[in-house]
C-alpha cells in the first residue's frame, strides 16, 4: 500500500504522478528527452541503461517496465535484456554500450565514482559526448525515478503480463505526461 | 575539469545544462516547481531538504549552492544552515521538518529504506500527504542533481564568495532555464 492516499489506484510512477501533475508534467518530459532521442544512442540502448540502473537500485516496478520497453525495441530477445539486468558484461551487445553500462553502475552508487578511466574507455569504444553525457543524465535520472517509485511505495503489479502491455503504449505513443498523470481509472490506463 | 567538453565554463550543473538545454528545460521547471511552491512546505524546508541531501550525497557545489540559497530564505541564519546539514536532529527547527528530513535521509540511501514509521512519525508531527510527496521527489530529485553535477566532474567554484551571490540570484528570479541553461559568458552569469 502506498504510503500516502494518491487518490488513485494506478501503478508504479504513474499513482504518484497523478497525485502531483505539476511535477509530472518535467519528469515525463525528462523521461520522452532522455528515452526517445534518436540522436546518437538507440532507444534501445537508452532504455537498457535505465534498465540496468533501476536493477540495481532494486527497483522491480521500473526495471520491469522498463526493460519491457527495451524487449520491444530489440525485437522480443528477452534473454538479452536479462543478460544486461545483471550480467552485460557477457551480453551480446556493442563494446561502446558496454563501457556505457560500466559509467552508469558508477553513477548509480555515486557521481563521484565515475573514473577518468572510465571516461575513456567510453571514447576508445567510439562514445561522443553526448553519448557520455545522456548516459550519466539517464542513469542519475532512474536514481531518482527509483527513489520516487519505492520511496512512496508506489504500487507494483505482481501480474507480470501487465508490463508488455504498458510497454506497448509507451514504445509507441512515448512519455507525454498525458499518458503518464492521467488519473482516468480506465482499465487500458491501469497497465 | 569536466570528463565531457561543455563548450562553456559555467560552473557546476549549469555547464552540463547549457551543454544540452534540451533537458536543462524539463531539469529547470522541476527545481522551479519542487523548490518555490508555497504551497504546504516553505521555501527554506524545501531548500534545507536539497542542502541536506547534497551534503549527504557529498556534492560540494549543490549543497554550497542551495545552502546560500537556503541561508537568504533563513534570513541569514548560516549557522542554522550548517546544522541542518551534518546535526539536523539539534536543530532550530520544528519536529515536523526533522521528520521530514529523516525521510529525505532515508530516500538518499534507497527508496525502499523509507519505514512506515518514518511516514507515520512525520504525519504525527504535521506532515501532509503532500508534504511528504514533495519531501521525497526533492530527496529523490537531488540524488539525480548530485549525480549529473558529479558524474561529469562539473567545475565546482572553490572562491566560496561566489555561491552568495548566484543565491541571490536563484532567490530573486528562480530557477527558470533561462537562468539556468544560458550560455553567455557574461561575468554575472558565471557566478
Amino acid at each position: 500500500m502506498p504510503h500516502i492516499d494518491f487518490k488513485n489506484d494506478l501503478p508504479g510512477i504513474r499513482g504518484a504522478m497523478a497525485y502531483r501533475p505539476e511535477t509530472a508534467a518535467p519528469l515525463s518530459e525528462l523521461a520522452e528527452i532522455l528515452l526517445r532521442d534518436d540522436e546518437g544512442l538507440s532507444r534501445l540502448d537508452r532504455e537498457l541503461i535505465a534498465t540496468h540502473v533501476s536493477y540495481l537500485n532494486d527497483c522491480f516496478y521500473c526495471h520491469h517496465s522498463h526493460g519491457e520497453i527495451a524487449c520491444i525495441y530489440s525485437g522480443g530477445d528477452r534473454e538479452l535484456i536479462n543478460q544486461v539486468r545483471n550480467d552485460y558484461t557477457n551480453a551480446n551487445i556493442t563494446d561502446k554500450l558496454k563501457a556505457l553500462l560500466a559509467i552508469a553502475a558508477k553513477v548509480q552508487q555515486s557521481g563521484k565514482a565515475v573514473s577518468s578511466t572510465d571516461i575513456e574507455n567510453a571514447k576508445q569504444a567510439g562514445a561522443s559526448d553526448r553519448d557520455i553525457h545522456d548516459t550519466v543524465l539517464i542513469a542519475a535520472a532512474f536514481c531518482m525515478f527509483n527513489r520516487y517509485v519505492d520511496g512512496l511505495a508506489t504500487i507494483a503489479p505482481t501480474d507480470m503480463s501487465t508490463y508488455p502491455l504498458r510497454a506497448k503504449q509507451v514504445a509507441e505513443k512515448g512519455y507525454g505526461s498525458h499518458v503518464y498523470s492521467s488519473a482516468q481509472p480506465v482499465a487500458e490506463e491501469k497497465l
